[in-house]
């Protein structure tokens, strides 16, 4: 497989820093950039696509319930009309300093609580479809990698629109293909080199080590890693490098 | 001339509604919108786009300072970088809503204090003409028109951005083109019929009549009606069938 | 029973006006002003509790989620520290309105989505009593009168606080003192004479009728009437000629 | 003179951090606290009272034009009627916290964008002392020490508040008491040893040094320290030291 490394970037707000979008930028192939709802600002966002550009990084627009405080990692009980408005609203921002740019949003990937809510909840997809397929259809969904991918393509290929699939490498996988909930002491794999082997071997074989030990066969586009830890840096530098 | 009329719409916000855009649409050309700056949201941003759509009428991007609470029509001092990155965004969303409706956006006319601003400012004009330019430029920058519209037309053309020329015909002008200070007692036109008579004149012989009963010729592709008092829609309906 | 008419108030926002709040003032007993967080601002609030004072009307606290353009109606998943903090951030500000008028705030009522997770949630519940109590212990919590009185008044006392309960005169009740469900045909009562006599009823015999015609007695120190229909200031002056 | 250490605190906005609260608070007397309308949030407020509680350090509003994303330091054009409100409104919501843990807001220094109009316009000074005054006379303004002080104490009299006059020791002054302006290259004092010197010399002598070497004498309650930058907790525990 050929798998892409996405990373959300963008989410400085105002005077607020946020990760190190300059330093991890080079390193990464897919930039999920914030739209406004749940960080970023117009500047920021005008920032965030230059910069994205500068290293041709492929954009993704990352929208969010309309909550700054709360980061959108709080679920916000909207209407399915409202879900289909806020992302077009945000979509729609994003493109807008992608084409001053002269480039433009290659995918989306809902973030947070709506990217939870999003996977749980087949009406909260079909918005999420539906509204990116009035935008442009070249525009692909990001979704989580689960055993009930064939169902998702389904649902989306009824909106005209691709999907990307994503694996979460630093979490640890059931042998049903779910997640470990993060309750559990196990969820997280800390380890860099473990992480590192783990994607290669996702990669070259494409089956992830469950739990119990068992290969789990996953279909995986893309992996997430994470640009606001202290070793962030280095870890995304190594996983380069594996990768390539 | 063809006048059009134009009318700021699309700017309730939440719960809260302002105007009465669904009896007034049907009576307009050009529908100025808001962008969630200081009004609409992006459900009611959808919803006006429908509706602008299904009566036919012109729709403008109207963006603004980002305050909801002092409804765009408080100053706020910002870089001419902000300026740009805030109309980009504004107008990106509102093209969204167009893109899925099957529309799009014709022109952009900037709201309240950041109107005012840019008739004032040479350099916010120019970051407002950069952002559309980037943007797309067949879309229209609608400002006031005054004695100095060469020189406007020419900086906008430095953009590639064509102009409208909008009057305020209900606002008494000067010999010399500028408009009556609103602290004067004779700044507004406040009869109906003295304004429809005025904005036929102006339409048929090219001029309005200032102050003093001089002609005083004046480029005008629009005029501004208000729809959010008394008697707005009976006023608008006899505009309408006058000019017509 | 002695029972008090609350009405929500003061939730204009900016330049977009709700309510008449002006005429309905002087026929109600208690007004539960809106604080910046679902409605209002702090010129509205200002001007709300002048009006209040004017008419020397109690004041309450309507403190709601962090949700403009939800208008507070929208669930919004907080930790109890954040619960906490939003009711005391909300009902200091009203406070200082209060004390720069020279009056208090008597009670708080939480507003929309919060109130009803208050209902349901005993952990939001004593969220809202450890604001309150932390703020100052004469504040009463103004809840919905349900079969669980006691329980509610038990937990109050733990924070020493005492409550007002509430009761949906318009709303229709089952048999075992719990809301007929708004999904049901019968869940309101629209007809204001019928509504009168209901709340008369209630005040002279202890009781409310329910929707199978039994009494049900039910504690009731205040009904919530509403001032953002047509015909809310003619029923609420009905409603107080009558309670008077 | 007996010169406390002030710094702006608590302006940390949801999941964004600024500043190192923990470690800077030890060292200074008196923390301007924000009140959620340039930075921080209803829960980051909270914390940061406890924490200045534990420290005994004085708590002091930071009140500001309503503008997260610009951070305060954009001018708005308001009302005098909207100063006073959204003071009130701030004031309040700081005390709700205090009182909350049992200790009180002592000052009131308005921030940003705010402080720099209400130091050039009479009016908007007039109108922050009118809200202080109408919510508690014992609560201190700061303002910059200029050689009008004796014109404010008098104007703050009118409304019963006393003052506190903050030096900012990192500035330059020019011999008439006036700051060397930001746009002069020698605006500033970079050296942290020359600071120190600098503010010691002000607490023993009473006077501070002008570009020209002049001794200005100059009213001093406090002096502005910075939390925010890589050297800010070296420096201020070094003040620290020498001012005990």
């Amino acid at each position: 497989m050929n798998i892409k490394l996405n990373c959300d970037m963008g989410e400085s707000f105002g005077i607020w820093k946020m990760g190190n979008d300059q330093e991890i930028m080079p390193f990464i192939d897919m930039a999920n950039l914030a739209c406004g709802y749940h960080a970023s600002d117009a500047l920021t966002m005008n920032k965030s696509v230059a910069l994205a550009k500068e290293y041709n990084v492929t954009i993704g627009a990352h929208p969010s319930y309309q909550d700054l405080v709360g980061f959108g990692r709080r679920s916000i009980l909207c209407s399915l009309e409202e879900i289909k408005s806020i992302i077009l609203y945000q979509l729609g921002a994003l493109s807008a300093f992608c084409k001053a740019h002269g480039t433009a949003v290659s995918y989306l990937k809902p973030h947070g609580a709506l990217y939870n809510d999003m996977m749980k909840d087949e009406n909260i997809l079909k918005a999420v479809l539906s509204a990116i397929s009035s935008f442009d259809k070249n525009i692909k969904l990001m979704v989580l990698s689960t055993p009930n991918n064939e169902a998702y393509k389904h649902t989306a290929l009824l909106y005209g629109i691709n999907l990307l699939f994503e694996v979460f490498a630093d979490r640890n996988y059931n042998d049903n293909g779910t997640l470990v909930s993060r309750a559990m002491p196990n969820a997280m794999i800390n380890d860099d080199l473990e992480l590192a082997q783990r994607i290669i071997n996702l990669r070259d074989r494409g089956y992830i080590e469950t739990i119990n030990k068992e290969k789990l066969f996953i279909e995986a586009n893309t992996i997430c890693v994470h640009g606001d830890n202290k070793n962030a840096l280095g870890f995304i530098k190594l996983l380069k490098k594996s990768l390539n």
